[in-house]
């Protein structure tokens, strides 16, 4: 076991009726509130009303920020610090997915950077003076309701980039907020919790038995829970074990005591979503089997971990450990395509044009040297290949 | 899934080498330093001498609180809190098990407490000032560690009481530090960590699956480094994963989203230790299996849970589900007896003298209404009866 840190200090309130903390929370830190939100499905929903509902009745002042994007840009971080300084915000409020919590963690560090803040975002895991920030989450996913990171884009440069900000203060996170999520974004949703979760999972270190536990419950949790929330978006019991499955699988805490990967999945699709602005969970869906199968073939020592997933998440059985390794694989990638999600490149409209670029930048510094099972430049374009 | 809300504020740092956190981790509160500890294991094992060279190092001034009984007695709080007064501590540095730490836990909020300390454990849950507390821990049990609780005894009235303080503000847990503990105490330390996931894992709540598998991942990996430890003392990974298993066992994790069941097991045996001053880890080994085989036999109702832990933690199959269920409590016993834990009250010396007055105040309030399967004064005594 390697040593870790374990430090989250998010106040983390899950369940119906959840919101009833929120203009407690909000008070302790002040009355001018910055409300993020992302292109008004909280509108729809009605969401937005109960918020300021709450908000007014608490004596809020209330300034918005909208239209934070679905992969948020650095423009709307450049907007919110901007709103933020001209009405003295006290407190960010975001109320969405993982954009737009990522996006108010930007603007929350942005508040007080001096700089330009597109260096602020790649400047990873300095102390930085920050606004405090509530959140209440709508779509389980990301998990950036309880970790402290953001992922911006800069659409000028093509780059994505996770930045190391701050964890929220307060989450607020209530399964029925999820019960109007598409389908289909509650199927890339919950791809994107088991990428979080598989990041970490396939690692040299096999000796963190409460670690590889966590990480095996949140994939089974997964596969048993969202055919449910697909076919009953209303059930409780499903939505809110994608909810707390979502939050656990970014923590790191499935991790704890592993060592690094660098997340190659990761790696290789923020330079999709970069480049092509494709829905994060679809990315990462398409690409880990491939990338799964790809290591498997490339390093044989890599099989008993690919074994244990094929056993411990799907249930599988065989003699036979390559084919049984195989079948897991194979498991995960009908899974994704059962959910609904478009399981190729092809179908997202994205060829071999920028392929060797991404895999370069996806592999910068060497990144992935000490992934799983290593991979060059050369490995990467031949994944993407294999996504078409 | 019920509603929870998950708090921990713990800087958690875990490994090897992890006490040059120290230093850094007490200046973030002053120089005047309570240093609290037990019965001079600390001092045999040379970690007495390396917690002193960082404090001298660091120009703390040390004020020594030593002799911390292993059910910490109120006596020892009332001195602990005499002396933070006299000598102006700034922060308390407990080096220790559960017990010494609990003990600080108690002495923190005591410095502050105006009226008797006794009532002062007894007032669960108020907010109340303290003390920060760092903590170097010795022994995986309790997870004193990773949770705001603590366990004190006043054996005058021969009552010990579980009250809530503060969560410690850092928490150095090096595996390393276990090496030197005995057989004995690894053992009944690991039926203390088992014990913990137990009492919240036998619940009626059946949807909350990350929580039943962080239970299952906790209990298997028990079960796996258990024996390791017992049979290779300095095995660096079976200890890792013993102390990091301590510290979420307790630390509710494994019981967000379910259903509260007063923990019957320790409410019954807080009063074995409260009257017979036992080792707390085997009074929980003895009572489990048998308050098992009781309310399995009391309520059919109970059988499906009992056949997932026979399956899910022991790896057991079979057709016939209630003999199924019997065989999981069965290796239960057996794995306890077979790390050397004596497994009857017997061999401990109590007989049933005090039965009935355990019983009564073990379900003071009808605390065990709400069980699992509901416990009567009456079923207690039985399950005291059985253990004989």
């Amino acid at each position: 076991m390697e040593n870790y840190t374990h430090n989250i200090p998010t106040v983390y309130h899950f369940g119906k009726g959840a919101i009833s903390n929120l203009s407690s929370a909000l008070s302790a830190y002040g009355k001018n509130v910055l409300l993020a939100y992302g292109g008004g499905s909280i509108k729809r929903t009605g969401l937005y009303d109960e918020v300021m509902g709450i908000l007014n009745a608490g004596g809020f002042t209330v300034t918005e920020l909208s239209g934070i994007e679905p992969n948020p840009r650095i423009e709307s971080v450049a907007r919110g610090v901007a709103l933020c300084k001209e009405n003295e915000v006290d407190v960010i409020l975001a109320v969405g997915g993982g954009s737009t919590i990522d996006c108010a963690k930007a603007v929350a560090v942005g508040r007080y950077y001096e700089g330009d803040l597109w260096e602020m975002v790649k400047e990873r895991g300095t102390v930085r003076k920050a606004l405090p920030l509530v959140d209440v989450l709508t779509l389980s996913a990301t998990g950036s309701e309880f970790d402290p990171n953001g992922v911006i884009t800069n659409m000028k440069t093509n780059e994505k980039i996770g930045g190391r900000f701050h964890y929220p203060a307060v989450s607020i996170c209530d399964p029925t907020y999820t019960f109007t999520v598409s389908k289909y974004q509650t199927a890339a949703g919950s791809a994107d919790i088991m990428s979080h979760v598989m990041e970490g999972y396939f690692s040299r270190t096999d000796d963190s038995d409460l670690s590889d536990g966590i990480a095996e419950a949140i994939l089974k949790s997964v596969v048993k829970n969202l055919p449910i929330a697909l076919a009953e978006p209303d059930n409780y019991s499903a939505r809110a074990n994608l909810m707390a499955d979502s939050s656990v699988a970014c923590s790191h805490i499935p991790e704890y005591g592993k060592l690094s990967t660098g997340w190659p999945c990761h790696a290789m699709e923020h330079e999709l979503s970069a480049y092509y602005d494709i829905t994060h969970g679809v990315g990462l869906a398409i690409l880990t089997p491939r990338w799964m199968r790809y290591i498997l073939k490339k390093d044989a020592t890599a099989l008993p971990r690919f074994v244990r997933f094929a056993k411990n998440v799907f249930g599988l059985q065989g003699e036979d450990e390559c084919a049984l390794a195989f079948a897991g694989i194979d498991a995960l990638e009908n899974f994704f395509k059962e959910s609904g999600i478009p399981m190729t490149l092809t179908e997202l409209g994205i060829g071999t044009e920028h392929f060797e670029a991404m895999a370069l930048h996806a592999n910068r510094g060497g990144r992935l040297d000490h992934a799983f099972v290593t991979l060059t430049t050369e490995d990467i374009v031949n994944i993407y290949t294999d996504c078409l």
